[in-house]
């Protein structure tokens, strides 16, 4: 692995207005255990972006189990069109049975997304993140101004890495706007989940996702029975908040 | 009637940036027969600006014969909701029967939609507008790069009027963008078409409209089949172009 | 015109166990001005019954401006795929406005669905009536218990026709069941309207249709707020009652 | 367990006629052991009688990661209004990772749908019957002309259970048809999923599952792609052949 976590910053500073093209080239060139966390929305562009720069590169989504059927299809479609590794971490059966008997298919409505999510995201990602030295994610500032704000294309990922086991974590669109990423859409004639022409701008689980009202944030999608700042699953959690 | 054709371009002077409740104002204070075009869509927000204005106001939308299911009962829920006098146009059917006997129901993917719009929507406009001294449209500058960038808050209509028979336009939306008037529903909690939430930005008939991808624009729903400078029904006919 | 009003009653009789097929070629050889009336929904056995005997068959719709976008589309499709003269005919423009203006866009649920069905069905079919000398339906016994029980293959159309000008009235399904029509559609490949596809089975007007539950009767989906013996729009009037 | 092997042959002959609910109460009263098994679909009428015979009843629904949303909302549903002990069991991380990354998320429609029916409900049920003395189940014997036919209301389970570990199946509803649980349904206003009124009769996972036409054969809406007499997922393997 060439880069390491003191690289991290100079880098971080050095790319931080480049093409999403060249970060990803950056990443890939120079490490090999990497992968891409692929959502099933307009982070497609990244898988599509990669696979232009080189074949096999690893994909994975988080498939919690309650995905809405058109996400699965696009991710099948995803799978298809391109030439990745394609894997979809599943949620451990005892951990989901356990929730569901205490509290039901819908706990997430009355105490809160984050048991759910732990469950259902971040155990599958962490038991994925621990295979691999640097992970590749479609954050974008514009996304959620409570907890995207501050994030850099390059960082050294303390909630999943460890002093031990360091844990790179690129994000390649993070200077990029909505506008820019369907543009890349439109111009390369990339693949989309088909729930984004029923009005749906961001896009999880099924029953945490809706679709916005025009101009309206895309993160209004999410969660909206909660409040603005803490719409992050756990995923993205060591986000520094900027001030 | 208060207002004549030569008032019309030192009022539009007057009036270009004033908040499009002024506008009704002016409009509902000094023409006493005048009614509002509604679309059924988010140009809703001119009924419940007329509404705080003035008791029992016209309002008439072109029922085509094609409106989206949704589109129905949104009027319905309007014309139950506000203190308005409601009215909606309907086609002639000697001339609707024509058109389907001779080329079938979707003639205007064949060969444009303006012989369909000019029977279903232009020609029941006509006989409205013949018995009114001004009416009220939602157009706004930023819905058509191609059609709408002239207009003016006040217009002396000579599409519609003649020189016998004059007809004033007033456009209270012309210089807001579709941001504020969302911003207005959100604020008053005006009732908006479900389509609203389901993509659809524009909406016209269910045939020849659709719901738009993130970051498209909103135009880009309607006639998409066809060139962007043409979108217009023919109800705004007269719009001046800017070069 | 070789049959009359004096063969009724015989041929009724004589066709009574008929394939419906024999009946359309009757009333296909027998009456020059003759037209199916075409409902959009699995009455379109009717058509490809009649395109198999003879080209360029007369059909019409009562397009009644509240159709669902895929009745719409399903008629279209049959335009399109069978050699026949189509025809929609639509409600008169006076009617339909002043019902709306009195009374809003879904009176039927208040005061019953027959003063719109007066207006959006009844007259536009009297007047396509008026030109005809018979008409051919796709009633059928089984589809309503209230109303249909009695009908026969062949009818003296008492109300539509006058004694000056008779009307003949062929029903070639009143003795097939619904499972009968649905083994013609699929092995004659007959295209269907894609409601029924979506739980819909009998199919009217989009406000006054719905899908049914399993094992429900199919004309639970229609004017489903009134009763059971109600349940007919006046297009067959005149059925006579069962006792 | 009052119950055992030796009584089956003479009980099922004794309530082969019987309701619904005196199956239900002799085996509720007879294995205290027992749970019923939810399929989220018309079977909810076992849940209903068995909530009027005791509190408490042990229910388990196969959960594959795959379902409907709208068959999770109904399992909620049903959750909450009956006085019931809920679980949904959930299949193993491992063997569903394997299966999508070697095959992707349908490979059921590329080699069938037993490897995936296996992984994702064969082996929790197996997991979830190791603990169970007997179960209850919806089976019927109208509901597959292939390999439901010769089920018995109450049956000596020898697929899941063996010579040491006896497990009993009961079988309430074998000898009822589609109609009378529908009848059922509506008598007792049971709660039904909504899928129901949009076309769909039998109802399992989201890509294996379609609405069916008029007059279509429930089992229709399963598996389409494959032969009729496959149309088992693995739950019922045991199934005797009527010859």
């Amino acid at each position: 692995m060439a880069i390491t976590r003191a690289d991290v910053e100079r880098l971080a500073s050095e790319y931080a207005a480049k093409h999403p093209r060249e970060i990803l080239r950056l990443a890939l060139e120079n490490v090999d255990n990497i992968a891409i966390s692929f959502s099933g929305a307009d982070d497609v562009i990244l898988v599509d972006m990669a696979s232009r720069l080189r074949k096999g590169v690893q994909v994975f989504s988080l498939d919690t189990g309650r995905l809405h059927p058109e996400t699965y299809k696009f991710m099948e479609l995803v799978r298809e069109r391109y030439d990745i590794r394609f894997e979809a971490m599943f949620p451990d059966h005892a951990a989901v049975e356990k929730l569901v008997r205490e509290k039901g298919m819908y706990s997430f409505f009355v105490d809160g997304h984050h048991e759910c999510c732990g469950i259902r995201k971040v155990m599958p990602l962490r038991r994925k993140l621990a295979t691999l030295d640097a992970w590749i994610t479609g954050q974008r500032r514009d996304q959620s101004p409570g907890t995207r704000l501050a994030i850099e294309v390059i960082e050294d990922d303390k909630s999943f890495g460890t002093a031990d086991r360091p844990l790179l974590k690129f994000n390649p669109l993070a200077h990029w706007t909505s506008a820019q990423v369907w543009e890349y859409i439109r111009e390369f004639e990339v693949p989309y989940n088909e729930l984004h022409a029923r009005g749906y701008v961001s896009i999880g689980c099924e029953p945490c996702t809706r679709a916005i009202l025009p101009n309206q944030h895309e993160r209004a999608g999410r969660w909206w029975w909660e409040e603005e700042t803490k719409k992050e699953c756990g995923l993205h959690a060591g986000n520094p908040i900027k001030r």
